[in-house]
């Protein structure tokens, strides 16, 4: 028989995986409550109509769709595949699908249950979602998403809490020198109408980002053979030294949107927040106003976030954001203006991975393992194993008698510290033959000094 | 538009559902890792090859199919939909299919993983899972499974600590009186020895547990009608006065299946059990021999456990498990035993509700929020909230100017007990007029006040 394996693009998660998975998870949800959100969580499918069209043509084609159950495969719809409208014959054998991501159904969920929801609404959510993407190196088809949203309220003091937020969680997570980037749709919004090439905004971002990269000549090669004219790029000619402190930067533009009323609205909202946020001050991230951050330019309407893990580690965004005016009008509920921030939960563990920040105490082992000579020290083991775990106190049995080197290999290839020897000897004198298995030091201890040597 | 809806049988989880919910899994997870197991996570999809064919024919028809994406469709098998046979047709367009349970995806695991894992190997696993049931009260299409099993060994003291896990998680989450039902497979076989009968073993097990309802000669009256002769009922007499202790009941069993080599092996396995277990002592929870419980009667070989809540809530078994001698087999890895249990999420849920045991502190507010009086205010507001949430205090702020009664409805209706109100009057004198919303007291709190009180 052939060895079983998984889908590609799915993982197993080992016990120190999950563990270190847990680790961050519970570092983000207990910020996310902090900052008074609150969890819901969705199903894990969706009725088709919920998310079919919601994602652009490409997402609609990377949903994981539910083949229909029993006697309704018969609806295919066969007609359509002849004709080879691959996408109708497969809607007709499908009414379900699952959750592609969490914005989506969100929307859905605060459509749904607005009668019962006090707004403004905050909630996080952390589930997995799917997606029938050509699986790459960091790039999974089932992975956990970790959202924070708020909806119906337009107050600036969200962005400004969720640069906080951003900057609490990694500072917890023992990350140095996090960039959260921060850029406004409407200063982009400006920029298109100071090029007057509003279509051609994102080339114009896209080329703007290669700054860096290949010059200022290069990049301006790239604008003029995007179609942008050499005129409109003599117009945003700040935007090629646009550095200095973000106030700076804000001052620059200030001055390059004058003529756009939205520009202006844009750069009046990024000062208030990049001011406040000053203000309070950042424990351990840098704020950075990036005019090139174009993330989500078909969705947001305000503040864009995108998160930069610290400059020593080559990886892309580890998390981002925005402002979206109407985000549950999608369902028909109108005026609803939302602001939400993601965390890349697989990222961000590769990040804390590689700067090697898990905690030791991040795994789930037992701190002890008693020993097996038999029925009768097994079961006197048992016993003291009871009692320690009154006392919240990780330790097992090694279930069967067996070789003592069978039973300290397992309990080094388990990691468990401590072996716990109990023969005749012991059981008499009501005492441990305690081994360290880390430094190999023997000790022989009462029941208190054991309780105490484990906690 | 209409109002958008989730599919039957699926649920969303409110913020208190969800905080409910971990409650429970937070226990159970806690216990898990207390008594040694460590977590693994396997993909919510498997290849169908994984899941086809491991639960009988009616669990195949229920297994959730994905369709595959894109091209791959082309492939649908028009034949077999021709001629009827929709389950070839079905498959001709998946490949993958969501995990049914966690005991198929978990023996796939070990087999897979063999060579990096230590045995005994004890994990526990905490994810849904997805049936193409009919909903009806209490059984969802979607649903938490809550697994710890141990493959690699034979050793009674797996069962013998099972038990106290499942006493442990329930003591734990408050409940008292719940029943450990355990009997044994190869009881089971003994009796079939004995009555002759090892086809009808099911009709007799299933007749025998109406004893309470439908009394001794109704049961025979059923047995006969199965088709058991008077003379094999006449064997076992014993059975219908299975009353008295633990142990009064194992020497009647030990005497019934005297001639039984199996049935003896079985009632030796039971009694050493269960008398470690008395020995030992269970907090809240009572152990229980039920030789009705014939659960799993396909793939268990041993222990067969099942969990009744306490008397007072009508509710069918909140868990169960059992011994498989073979859990691996089906993946070509011979000869490796395993044990398990598994916590029925749902229905604990229900069962604690009832009981009103659920913690009031469970809920994940703010302990308090803090009034919008306007930007100044607000800004003020947001840097004594940073310091709060610095010591770990869930606090928040209106993020609008509002009416007072409307930030007072929102925080009611929130649950947030705490109203912390800042104007011109308390930012000059460094105070906090802070409202009880329970009890409707003012205080005049200064920030070491503040701090204490809603620590």
């Amino acid at each position: 028989m052939a060895k079983p394996g998984i889908p590609k693009g799915t993982r197993d998660f080992s016990p120190i995986e999950v563990s270190k998975r847990q680790h961050i998870i519970q570092i983000i949800k207990n910020n996310f409550e902090k900052f008074g959100y609150q969890p819901i969580e969705t199903p894990s499918f969706e009725n088709s109509e919920t998310l079919m069209g919601k994602y652009g043509e490409e997402g609609d084609r990377l949903i994981f769709k539910i083949l229909n159950s029993g006697d309704k495969v018969k609806k295919a719809d066969l007609n359509a595949l002849e004709n080879g409208n691959l996408a109708k014959f497969s809607s007709s054998l499908s009414e379900k699908a699952l959750r592609y991501d969490l914005t989506v159904p969100f929307a859905r969920y605060v459509v749904q249950h607005q009668s019962e929801l006090e707004f403004p609404f905050k909630r996080y959510q952390i589930q997995p979602v799917w997606r029938a993407d050509n699986p790459q190196k960091g790039r999974f088809r089932e992975f956990y998403q970790c959202d924070a949203d708020v909806v119906g309220s337009t107050s600036l003091f969200q962005e400004i809490e969720l640069v906080q937020l951003y900057d609490s969680v990694f500072t917890e997570l023992g990350l140095e020198g996090v960039t959260i980037k921060i850029n406004n749709r409407k200063i982009l919004s400006g920029i298109a109408e100071v090029i007057g090439a509003s279509d051609k905004l994102i080339d114009f971002t896209v080329a703007l980002d290669k700054l860096d990269k290949i010059g200022e000549d290069g990049v301006k090669k790239e604008m003029l053979e995007k179609g942008i004219s050499a005129e409109a790029i003599e117009k945003v000619q700040p935007l090629f030294n646009f550095t200095g402190s973000i106030s700076e930067k804000i001052n620059q533009l200030s001055e390059l949107l004058s003529a756009s009323e939205e520009g202006k609205k844009g750069v009046e909202e990024l000062q208030f927040i990049c001011e406040k946020v000053a203000e309070l001050g950042l424990k351990k991230s840098i704020l950075d106003l990036d005019v090139t951050l174009a993330r989500g330019l078909n969705y947001y309407t305000g503040a864009i976030f995108e998160v930069a893990p610290p400059k020593t580690v080559a990886m892309g965004s580890i998390g981002g954001g925005g402002r979206y005016d109407d985000l549950t009008g999608i369902f028909g509920l109108k005026n609803m203006s939302g602001v939400g921030i993601s965390f890349g939960l697989d990222r961000i563990y590769l990040v804390v991975e590689e700067l090697n920040l898990f905690p030791e105490t991040v795994t789930t082992s037992s701190k002890a393992i008693f020993f097996n000579y038999g029925i009768d020290e097994a079961f006197y083991s048992m016993k003291i194993i009871s009692q320690l775990r009154d006392e919240n106190i990780k330790v097992e049995l090694y279930p069967d008698k067996a070789k003592m080197d069978k039973q300290f290999k397992y309990a080094e290839k388990r990691l468990i510290p401590f072996a716990v020897m109990i023969g005749n000897n012991e059981m008499e004198t009501q005492t441990f033959s305690v081994k360290n298995l880390v430094s190999g030091d023997k000790l022989t201890l009462n029941f208190e000094e054991l309780k105490d040597l484990l906690q």
